[in-house]
């Protein structure tokens, strides 16, 4: 059974940005799920969905047949609405796995799975990113050396403010003196989250072999796993597994006291 | 300098529950800010605060004198303002320590500090937990032995739909047969949250030596701590701290390709 | 390609206590040897190498073709030479998968990897234990419900020594008021090594079909993953990546202070 | 109380390398000992040892005198007996905090802690190194800004072959290309591990102040907290806290099955 990916993109520079569409004719979701295509072939089936889309292209439908979803957006989180950032949130909870890129750092719905603020700081410079890897045994690194360049990025660097990542798989060196934990791992739910932070708009960073690999195994990486099931919400278990022996009233505890 | 405590209630069982109000007729926050001055004596200030003071007594200024603030809801999740959810959670990201007591695994504020769903099993059922201490080094367990008991409790269940724990402090055996993570640590941002299960409001939890040893513990462990500063948001660092080299345009680069 | 693994035990009950040949008659691998086989069929190819066999039956031709070893040790730790300890440990922090089963908290190879005493409560009194799943998401816990039974088991208790699990996925529940950390995943090097409670020589476990369901999960689990390479050790990286200035020498660094 | 750290040093390089003895006349471990007095004042009673020292100066004495060791080893891993490291490593279990520098990634008291090979990247180029804080709620941080640089380092490169840390709290950048998790906290038993990055013996890494600043920070954070008791080894309880009801035989059980 193929791995189903929706690749959600914003699609909003690409409407009025002539730099961004010179790179991007078709929209950055596009050559992320040709990315996907190139490093995962019939193991993956992939469809796009954008921001003015009806619900953003992410109805009930679409979700439900969603086994990993890959979100890039910019300069319009403020416009998601947030029934659908619920609706994606809820399915990462069930067991959906969620790829956020770049500046994704800011979308509603990963700063609802962090639960911090996601700031962190950034630079517009064309300089260069090396991502180190440190930790070699991981399945998102498969494929990769030691470390991997893009001649070309902007900067994101530290503090990123997010949780302890439960795996932290890459970091960046930039030239112009920052460091960033660029690839990281959460566990939410049933749910797994990564993110990665390649991907400014304005350098044609999802063209690259490894940041499609990468990707390309995080994908497979996140994508639903079927563990045991549990009871969502808060169910009452009136009857015990084992006997309760009879108490003294609370009262008597208390006079006791 | 004493560490200032406030410790927030919702207070609404005591208004209309007699049994509740035989056990705590002054409110809950008044036997834990009382547990807390034993404990601590002159090493805290306390105050409390309640959902029916204007701005659920936190305000801006209240907030801002407080180290550490206690919680404690059950009924009421959805009176609490999302205005106040967003100041309190601004201020753990900030580095004021929070403890959520028992039902408070459904507050809004812990909710959106763990990024996960909180909810558990439960039963009413008057039975005996036992809480054992799985991190002896942890300074929340001083002066604790190998475990306590509370004769009568509410049983909480696994799963309990959190993160994995930063630090797990304590692990419930319950009577009817369920275990459960009661004693858990998360960083958020400059923050430390501590989650400790006992507390219901039908049984005099809070008068019980250990379990006022573990909050005033946990009161200390979560104050704020130094730390370095940091950007909160997304700032622009504009100038490298190191030279960037000249690149090619991103033209060329794709051209080239 | 078949998972390739080998099962190791001590095999020293078996040769003298008549209680314990009565349940393994073959020895305890063998019976867990069936019932990987029973699980996972295809999927895996068992062999089984015991402590008096040459080099414990492990020596570097075994361990080269080895992809998961699980481990039964309890009277004779003490006896597995240093040297075959060294050669598994390597082999694990190359990729391995390592799991450990129950007395085998106490193996050298497991100490050496934890890094802390590994000590635990235990009680033989034929008690019932209940597993809880506490990582509904997690691949190890596939296939069960939300816990599991063991009618008669020898008691482990908290506290257990070893560093905070990477991943906690199980706990149990015992009839005489412990609990246990039952199911636990840490990472070393590029492998990885499941801890699993279950499995007193004087109990027919290794029949029980959760039992065998979760050893069965772990081995495609902790099976090596891909990754990326890494030098082992520690080597010199005599040209820069990135040009380095020039400095004043450490004498005018030091006068200049 | 003050808190009463020893200072470790093998102490080999001063005795035959003039460019260490220009630096560090009376040996690195003096100048550790001054930057903790410089720092903390009567907060702390230093004291140092060596590994010419009868018992390499760690005698049962001195350790139990100890709340924080501090580790600096390069040469002479090997010339450490292992009764000294078993020694060291059981007070770490029981509580007593190490700080390990530099070099020391390699001591075998640390590879026994970690349970992994320790190895890294390593070169001398005098290069610049920027440490950057990736965790700022972290007392290990307190009163540094957001990065430090030192100058002229030895560069150390990832991958750095230990655990995941419990806590990072730098990384650095390195003016040749590579990163490094340069602070990173483990627990082990009751007792806290740093490891921290700075320190080669011919740059005078040790007079630098936000170096001390770390070091004298790390000695508060890893000094021993109370905790609660714990039984080490493997106490067996023979009395259980609960009844337990009688069961079948497990002749009875394998019969049935």
């Amino acid at each position: 059974m193929p791995i189903r990916v929706t690749v959600w993109n914003e699609a909003q520079h690409e409407k009025t940005n002539a730099a961004v569409q010179k790179i991007y004719p078709q929209g950055i979701h596009a050559v992320i799920a040709e990315g996907l295509k190139e490093k995962l072939g019939g193991e993956v089936v992939v469809r796009t969905a954008t921001l003015d889309e009806p619900e953003h292209g992410l109805t009930e439908a679409v979700l439900a047949e969603t086994d990993v979803l890959t979100w890039w957006g910019h300069m319009a989180h403020g416009k998601v609405e947030d029934k659908i950032v619920e609706r994606v949130h809820k399915r990462v909870l069930e067991g959906m796995g969620l790829i956020v890129l770049h500046s994704g750092h800011y979308a509603k719905v990963f700063k609802k799975l962090m639960g911090t603020g996601c700031g962190l700081k950034w630079r517009e410079a064309a300089e260069m990113e090396r991502l180190w890897v440190v930790n070699p045994g991981h399945p998102i690194v498969e494929g990769l050396g030691e470390y991997f360049e893009i001649e070309q990025v902007e900067m994101y660097g530290e503090f990123f403010d997010v949780p302890q990542p439960d795996e932290l798989v890459l970091i960046s060196w930039f030239e112009g003196g920052e460091v960033f934990r660029s690839g990281c791992c959460w566990n939410r739910g049933k749910g797994k989250v990564f993110y990665f932070r390649p991907g400014h708009e304005t350098f044609p960073i999802y063209y690259h072999a490894q940041v499609r690999q990468v990707i390309a195994n995080a994908v497979k990486y996140v994508s639903p796993r079927k563990g045991s099931p549990y009871a969502i919400g808060s169910p009452n278990i009136k009857t015990p597994l084992n006997p309760i022996r009879a108490k003294h009233t609370v009262d008597e505890t208390i006079h006791g006291r």
